[in-house]
């Protein structure tokens, strides 16, 4: 491993890695990657996101007025606190197999009913405005779960639209779990 | 309402505003507050919390050392992503009455493995060295929840001191669910 290069702990499915990893594919930060399986997931990469931030701020993640930084926190929140805890695997487990897929489906339509009237007021051709932020980060991982648990995106236009636009970016595609370490040979793309 | 002071939509016993009121606290910032019966809770209020801290900048509650404030943002996060959602009212409602309480229980407990840890090694008087950060803002909310849930706290020496020392400050105590203007008066102390 190269001295001095950053160790990304890195788990090819998890949102939170793959928000991390966008990240870092944004600002042009080569790094290292560790695999763990996790089991556990969470909202905890936001930390890294905002360290990153503010120790390598170009190109800036959180736009530079204070409102609009308070939307595009807002949105992230809102993914990482108020959706993705609710439909992940350590919770999921803990719940009746056979209601699994409703209880998924009803974390995430809940969260992206707010969201989608959320972004109908902040979005440009990203979530807020026309420069990718943090929010667009949480944004593609969640679309990514949501498409998974079978989400009927008809309500969703904006979320649908934004999505589409983010997956063309290169940041995008090169974080993407099906390009990492740790994908299985039968989910590469 | 006095024109230009801020309005806090605010349920007495939400986390969230109990997060946003401290905050306001020791920042000083006069407000009216807008009772709202929230059914709903997440951990989207930090989004405020930062807004703050950008808007009004002393004092700080974030530290000035960016792997400082990656700590004290990690465990903010630990506790609005990682705790908070998996132990509120709309996911308690989702599961079986009679198991309720061991759901909160796990969901705490397990989050505090966690916090008990890592405070050990970032802790000084409070979560984070000696000044108070947004981390303490999110930790007293929470122990005041788990001790709701009647969570054991043998194995939290750390969480229990620095919760206890936060309490005896007047910030925490003006913005305590138990003094506030929709707290029902069998719960005011």
């Amino acid at each position: 491993m190269q001295a001095g290069k950053p160790i990304l702990y890195s788990y090819f499915r998890s949102s939170c890695s793959w928000r991390v990893r966008i990240a870092l594919a944004l600002k042009g930060i080569a790094y290292e990657t560790v695999p763990v399986n996790l089991i556990k997931d969470g909202g905890q990469q936001l930390a890294i996101i905002e360290y990153l931030e503010e120790t390598r701020p170009t190109p800036r993640l959180l736009p530079q007025d204070p409102k609009k930084r308070a939307s595009v926190r807002m949105i992230s929140d809102l993914i990482t606190s108020g959706i993705q805890p609710l439909q992940n695997l350590s919770i999921l487990k803990k719940v009746r197999e056979e209601t699994q897929l409703t209880w998924a489906q009803n974390a995430i339509t809940s969260g992206f009913n707010a969201l989608e009237q959320i972004l109908q007021s902040t979005a440009g051709k990203y979530c807020v405005g026309d420069e990718v932020t943090m929010a667009d980060l949480c944004l593609v991982p969640q679309v990514a779960n949501a498409e998974r648990f079978k989400v009927d995106f008809t309500p969703y236009p904006t979320i649908s639209c934004i999505n589409k636009r983010l997956l063309a970016l290169e940041a995008f595609q090169v974080s993407h779990p099906c390009r990492q370490p740790d994908t299985p040979t039968e989910l590469r793309a």
